[in-house]
């Protein structure tokens, strides 16, 4: 920050870095409202630069291109996902700790209305486009981590010995994306409304008591 | 097929009534594929009518839009989640007859490939299109009867009398949805692997044991 910067408007990747975060941050807003407006095909770079204020050029020397752009989105939401598998690798019970990240990853979809981008990543997936690939590698190293947990509790007789752990990994991404999904759609079922519910659930499907002793 | 039957080519409304079933059902199965490639927006008359094999003047004289085509496609989903709801109306246990309407969902979602056509339906109701709001109404009934179904379960103390039924329905919709999507993703995920972990989900939101006694 104490070297003299150049003319932020022309070289921005050694401009000041607090004001380039902003922009960056502005255009990837911007892009997501677009993509969960018209999909990740149907947004096109002019649309993303009208929503973001900002002229073709400037947006350009950010990203240029909209696959840029999806690689940016994608990457945001691996550093989230990281986030939100904090709980999973403290020390407790397990079903405290799978509700604890289920409950902090649907805050921050809520908070985000993250929701509707998620159904567009979804239906890019079933088509299996690159878009749908990239956004499915985050999940599946979100999902081995689960599962290393499963298997941890399964080995300390925490969890049913019979207990398919793959297939329980499944059903609770099931339910998770379900209540994205739900909560997208109806802005009354928040967060705090699912918590007992899913807990419960969660317990359901990992084969254990749902209150603590 | 007995009768003199006037050219199909030219005046289907009076041709033979299954070679006419056949092609309408033709044309929907060409226009559901088209719609989940490209979302309902995105698919046109012309890849509609590509996609069925028919030329668009053959094709327009059973729809004459596309959104009459979209309007069948409700009208079947409509008739559909009646089918599926049958076991609801059924004498017995509620988890039971939840359970059987759920798998009975998921097995005619799985036959179907349907669920890439549900987000589809998903992005448009997120979007609030007319699209989304004519599919919202057929869930509008479907929840009514399920909320009647359990409030009837509570009176009769089958269920416990603080469970906040509206609740639970929008979070058994969220588990099945989920369970929809996830099996479009994942084709391993079968309805008869699900209906285990279904029913004790479904007890679990229901506040009920999962087992008969």
């Amino acid at each position: 920050m104490l070297d003299a910067a150049p003319d932020p408007s022309t070289r921005p990747a050694e401009a000041d870095g607090t004001a380039q975060d902003h922009r960056r941050t502005q255009i990837l807003e911007a892009a997501r409202a677009c993509f969960t407006t018209a999909g990740f095909h149907g947004a096109s770079m002019h649309q993303i630069c009208a929503a973001a204020k900002m002229s073709p050029g400037a947006l350009y020397r950010y990203f240029p291109s909209k696959d840029a752009i999806i690689e940016a989105i994608a990457e945001e939401e691996r550093a989230k996902a990281a986030t939100v598998m904090e709980p999973i690798r403290r020390d407790g019970p397990l079903l405290d700790r799978f509700t604890a990240a289920a409950i902090a990853y649907l805050r921050l979809m809520q908070a985000r209305e993250a929701g509707s981008l998620m159904i567009e990543v979804c239906a890019e997936s079933l088509r299996n486009t690159a878009v749908g690939e990239r956004f499915h590698c985050i999940e599946h190293d979100v999902r081995s981590e689960l599962v290393s947990a499963m298997s941890a509790a399964k080995a300390a007789g925490e969890i049913p010995a019979d207990l398919d752990v793959g297939r329980a990994m499944q059903v609770l991404y099931s339910v998770v994306d379900g209540l994205v999904l739900r909560m997208a759609l109806e802005s009354d079922l928040t967060a705090e409304v699912v918590e007992p519910f899913l807990r419960r659930i969660f317990a359901a499907v990992l084969g254990i008591r749902a209150e603590t002793p």
